[in-house]
């Protein structure tokens, strides 16, 4: 066999000037320029793939992301690949546990989030060079080596390894019939592009009508600035969707724990199906206190939940019913992989946070790996969808009503059209280390 | 009033090789090489004062956190110093709450950190300003003062405003013979100096004597390697001590929660005055687990704390009896003043973690304010001592028989050598952002 290695990091800071249209608005981001921390992993192979990832930003801060990327190159420039890819358990390990690095978290923020950027484009590589899509490499791996993948470290009082197993071996009949449905009719998604709080009540009202035009079964709006637009926007969407429609509500961090209790209150009237990041990402005892006060409405959150540790807790402390992952926040598949498991384990939904840029692109594969070879079952189950910057993406998400394609294209979904990196590249800098 | 402007951050990556001598290893760090990103905000004032500060790494990573901190010139280069100094309340909210950077945590790891840094740089030109160190600037203002610099945001289901007030109130009367005793005898501290991993038996016997003989109440010694290594140790210590002289054991995040229990019961012969970061700094319940499993001996922990939500949690749910703030770990002066409110409120201890590069010049201010305004007392605290670095400082930490004496110098302590910030600067690089 031959041995390749990474010959560089490349890595470029790419902006879109979404802020012109609030696309994206919410109580606690008024304006964001949504962004991508994007690395390219190059090696020497003679297949000419390389690995594309990315981190998602809201704009200012994206060249400090990019910075924290390229800190890593050390660890893997000049690496012979296939040792790395053909252990990726071990890969993760090693990144996050560089105990210097480690210092700046740990595992958390910046430096957490570019080493999954970097395990992210290692599996693009792994997925590409398999002529498989990320969902379908993961489902093809026995329980043990999916078990291999996760760091149990900080997990074992609520999940170790052999639960792990069992949770996965539980699953490996039916794993080809749930791929097959999969391709068949996709996964289901639900949409916040009607949601935005830029948006004027004729938009949101069109564009609520667009969403069932579209056959999707769930809709979200954003709420929190303001309780009187809150209620005037929630009665408005309601007219339209009729009475059983479920419609979640997304306050974005911007409650104190007594203030969200309050302000869902006022809001049950319209029976919002789950109420998301009512407060502070960090704060397990705050969501369980609300989650306590305001069932049956059920609380959703994750997208900055931080690392498995911060999951483990708030499924210990029933302070959530729906799990939302992110693609690009915690330490990449691995983690995720590991955060999978552990819903799993509680029996809670996970529905992943998606929009932003590339981030349903990038996703999806969790939610259908978790389908075919983890929880086995979407019931419950969707897919964040918002319909923004597809256009940029070598794969595009594709939605056919109301539900994700399973895409069958090799590789992560991360990978951007090479004239999109150029004509959104911030400041026309691109960065190379190697 | 003359109206002066920020005209620049300087940063320096500024790298100690540690990691030759083995200060400073434990059972997560074996080998950490103690550095600063450190920042000085110019301005053009006819004082010739800048602002010193930095953030504490400990090597690798350094560069990401530079990077970080240079992210913020754009809001604080060209802008008046007077009003930012005047309202360091609403300078902390500016900072933390720009919605697009805010995504890179939210207040966590690399961007809180920086922000952090900023926010000392101008707490030490408001206190050079005022011919005063920082603790004695912090205690000669009024409770409302105070008040006015602590961010509430999630905090007011354990500590509202009203509140906070109330405790500085209470501790108004005697602020005066308070001071005058800090000034007279310092406050007491204990050391971490014969502790590290790396150091021989015979070193740590000849250190445990030296800590006595230079009039230490207290010592500590890392743990969590080896348990073998950590009884044989242990007992070496002890005997060198005597049967009731206080020795903590800080097992540095290693321990899974069983683990801890399990590690402690086996070292609960030689009598562990407190146990400290048995488990990962981010879970909360995994902390309380193991303080109700090993009480009556102490949970300690704090050093990596991510914020003061992280803080508050763990309070809420009893998961320590000694908090562990750091200097520059989280949002600088303004959330330790809220940690300090919270430790208060719950009627908890605040021992600060110290040692690194550093950190007992800063540190010591915090709990020294603690003492003349909030807690009003030092009953049960120390501040921790390690013997490394502190010549590269200006206003160096002082001991005197084992407690640290309260600096009077003007400024926030965090000031390095100008010949120390040359010498040590990484590869020779300064940056300049202007």
């Amino acid at each position: 066999m031959t041995v390749s290695r990474i010959t560089a990091l490349e890595t470029i800071d790419i902006r879109f000037p979404t802020s012109t249209t609030l696309d994206g608005s919410d109580a606690m981001n008024p304006d964001p320029d949504y962004s991508a921390a994007y690395v390219i992993v190059k090696t020497d192979a003679a297949d000419g793939i390389d690995g594309h990832a990315f981190v998602f930003t809201i704009g200012r801060g994206n060249d400090v992301q990019v910075s924290a990327i390229e800190a890593l190159a050390g660890h893997l420039v000049g690496r012979e690949l296939e040792p790395l890819l053909a252990t990726m358990g071990a890969t993760w390990r090693d990144l996050v546990g560089d105990s210097q690095l480690r210092w700046l978290g740990p595992e958390k923020g910046v430096m957490h989030m570019a080493i999954g950027a970097v395990v992210n484009a290692l599996w693009d590589i792994k997925a590409k060079r398999a002529g498989l899509p990320l969902w379908q490499l993961l489902s093809t791996m026995s329980p043990e080596e999916i078990v291999e993948l996760v760091d149990f470290r900080y997990l074992t009082n609520a999940l170790a390894p052999e639960e792990a197993l069992e949770i996965l071996r539980a699953a490996e009949p039916g794993r080809a019939e749930r791929a097959h449905e999969l391709l068949a009719n996709g996964y289901p998604g639900y949409t916040t592009s009607p949601g935005w709080l830029g948006y004027s009540d004729a938009k949101l009202e069109a564009l609520v009508r667009q969403a069932l035009a579209d056959g999707f079964t769930q809709i979200k709006l954003k709420v929190g600035a303001d309780l009187d637009d809150d209620i005037r926007r929630f009665r408005k969407a309601r007219a339209v969707v009729g009475p059983d429609f479920p419609i979640a509500v997304d306050a974005n961090q911007r409650w104190e724990v007594d203030e969200a209790i309050a302000w869902v209150s006022a809001l049950s009237e319209f029976g919002p199906t789950w109420v998301e990041e009512p407060t502070s990402p960090d704060d397990i005892l705050g969501h369980a206190a609300i989650a306590r006060a305001i069932a049956p409405i059920r609380v959703a959150t994750g997208e900055h939940a931080q690392n498995r540790v911060v999951f483990k807790q708030l499924l210990q402390a029933d302070a959530i019913s729906i799990m939302q992952i992110d693609a690009v926040r915690v330490g990449g598949v691995n983690e995720n992989v590991a955060n999978l498991l552990l819903a799993a384990k509680f029996g809670i939904p996970v529905c992943p946070h998606a929009g932003g840029v590339g981030l349903c692109e990038a996703v999806q594969h969790m939610s259908m790996f978790d389908f075919v070879a983890v929880s086995g079952t979407r019931d419950g189950r969707l897919i964040e969808y918002v319909d923004h910057l597809h256009e940029h993406f070598v794969v595009p998400t594709e939605i056919r009503g109301g539900s994700f394609v399973a895409p069958t294209a090799p590789g992560t979904g991360m990978e951007m059209k090479a004239d999109s990196r150029r004509a959104y590249t911030f400041e026309g800098e691109l960065h190379h280390v190697a």
